[in-house]
């Protein structure tokens, strides 16, 4: 498919990372860009994406990761597929917009922001199924660019809500990445640090590299250091010393799926850095958007877990780092219970669970 | 200098490794031989240790590395650069050989049985300072065989006395690697696996990976799978997940200094992984011979912490995994307090703190 969607990542001339996309690259059929992830922070390189095959690999292989951008590039994806279903009939144009979603949603199971995203475009478009192809075309465009929009301005309250918890001289560990890199505004768990910093405070950020894939070394330190922020990378089997000396004064981490009870799938070595906080003093917050709860779920039991490749541990850009045939593990995340988690920021405010739709407007 | 000591790794046909040296090539003037591990586990290479220099720098790159490997390679580099001093004077020999002393001392900070090994071959010879120059070498030699001979022995006894701490079916996890390659012997932490497996149990052994040097997925993983023992790799900061599951059943780390009241320093990394047993009720040990044992020590407060390079962190195999110019922490060690120490397997038995010289026998 030729795609009718223009998203760019743009860097600030005062180094901050926003994202945003060009109406009229969108109306005058532009195509779906990402930053290639992969790449970074060697190479600010943009990924084409012209096929559901080509939105699947790269959010498979992690070309655009992180559970808010995820579900934006879903969404664009699927709008911009289903632009280019060639039919009349609107049965036909479900059809192929519901495989290309299913396909879209099988990509990765454990960020619930990928199925939130293409079930709220599918919903829309099923309350207009009267009007004809075109203008479902365009409806499900307006929805995707509606979701990206919306993220936009959730990371811009988690960040207002969530600095509000910090002081100037803090030193905050963080896990993985939950930046602008991570979401289609400027993130979840950097989201408070960006807004603190705007606000003048003065903050230290240690990034946990975090292995497999070293995201914190790879995004988060890229991204922090392009906004000015004092950051600093550790291996993950540091964190614990460091809040030993007494440098880490909060630990803020993202999500990729919150429970009701608010158990939270995040990153393979969350859990393990809550256990550390909780063992220093140190509180704990989960930064998310509304659209990473899934009260459906009652605890973390039952949210799925992604194994990933085992060549992701024991091979590093390229080279073998341990003995050919070895067994290994490799869970992409893990599930923090929820009483290791001091709060929850959200772009509803600082909330605690139990969460009910009801109750907490999530 | 030609050195006179030819030490060879040796890896019997069963897989199991061992470490021997060849008296043969010691009289008839071999050369001083050990694994480059820097090549593992792509290659198994030998490193020739020349001189004072090549020991130096074969100890801080990690070519030879774990405490008590460090403390025999260091006293057999100085038997051999010691034969090599071309003097009658005693006054002078002893003069050249304490300067060497004092650089193989220096070339690193935290493990104690570096400093041990030379003062015990200083010690000897001092003893002896009536004997003529010649005779002084011989038995500077004799002082550093019987230190690797020692050691031999004591992970034998390390290995016996850890083992009546497990049984059939455990999972026990290691960090970093004090196996058969840190050891003169089999090893320390992993002389009770290697035990128990000689008496037939079936342990499952999880390696941490060991950011950022890797000697667990490089090293341990190697030793294991060569032995025969059932091993898998995993990220460092997997291992609180995998005691979430309930995978584990024990820690059995190796040490590089312990103090009196049984504070101990350990690969960077240990003191998380001693706090998330704690959190997870599975107890912590650590296992070391008599010459870890640093009582002239209160507390770990007083163990020298190594600072390593920060493209240790920051680049991976020459590949670059962080931004230019990040800051990096890169402590080579960190110091797990006693109290998060369930026992200390000795040579001398299964001991606990606080350790005295008198009822101890440490």
């Amino acid at each position: 498919m030729s795609s009718i969607i223009d998203t760019v990542s743009w860097l600030a001339p005062d180094g901050s990372v926003h994202f945003q996309w060009s109406e009229q690259a969108i109306l005058t059929g532009g195509r779906l860009r990402i930053i290639d992830q992969r790449a970074l922070p060697g190479q600010l390189r943009y990924l084409s994406i012209n096929t559901v095959e080509d939105a699947c690999e790269a959010i498979q292989t992690l070309a655009v990761r992180g559970a808010p951008a995820i579900g934006c590039a879903a969404a664009l994806a699927l709008a911009a597929a289903g632009g280019e279903i060639e039919t009349g009939s609107t049965d036909a144009f479900f059809r192929h917009l519901h495989e290309y979603a299913r396909r879209l949603n099988a990509s990765r199971p454990t960020a619930v922001n990928l199925s939130w995203a293409l079930d709220r475009c599918m919903r829309h478009l099923e309350n207009l199924s009267e009007l004809p192809v075109p203008a479902l075309k365009k409806e499900l465009l307006k929805e995707a660019l509606a979701i990206l929009d919306e993220d936009i301005k959730l990371c811009d309250r988690i960040g207002e809500y969530g600095s509000s918890l910090l002081h100037d001289g803090m030193g905050i560990l963080t896990h993985c990445n939950a930046g602008a890199l991570a979401a289609g505004g400027c993130g979840t768990a950097l989201a408070p640090i960006y807004d603190a910093m705007r606000k003048g405070m003065r903050l230290k950020v240690y990034a946990d590299e975090t292995r497999p894939l070293l995201q914190g070394s790879r995004l988060t330190a890229w991204e922090l250091q392009r906004a000015g922020a004092d950051v600093t990378v550790l291996c993950d089997n540091m964190a614990a010393q460091l809040m030993c000396e007494g440098r880490i004064q909060a630990v803020i981490v993202g999500a990729d799926r919150i429970a009701a009870n608010g158990d939270t799938a995040n990153k393979i070595g969350t859990y393990g850095a809550a256990v550390l906080a909780h063992y220093h003093g140190i509180p704990f917050y989960v930064a998310a958007p509304y659209s990473t709860f899934d009260l459906k779920l009652k605890s973390g039991s039952e949210i799925p877990i992604e194994q990933r490749d085992p060549r992701e541990v024991t091979a590093f850009f390229g080279k073998q780092s341990a003995p050919e045939g070895v067994a290994v593990c490799n869970p992409a995340f893990d599930v923090t219970p929820h009483e290791l988690i001091g709060a929850f920021i959200t772009d509803r405010g600082i909330l605690q669970p139990p969460f009910a739709e009801t109750e907490n407007r999530i």
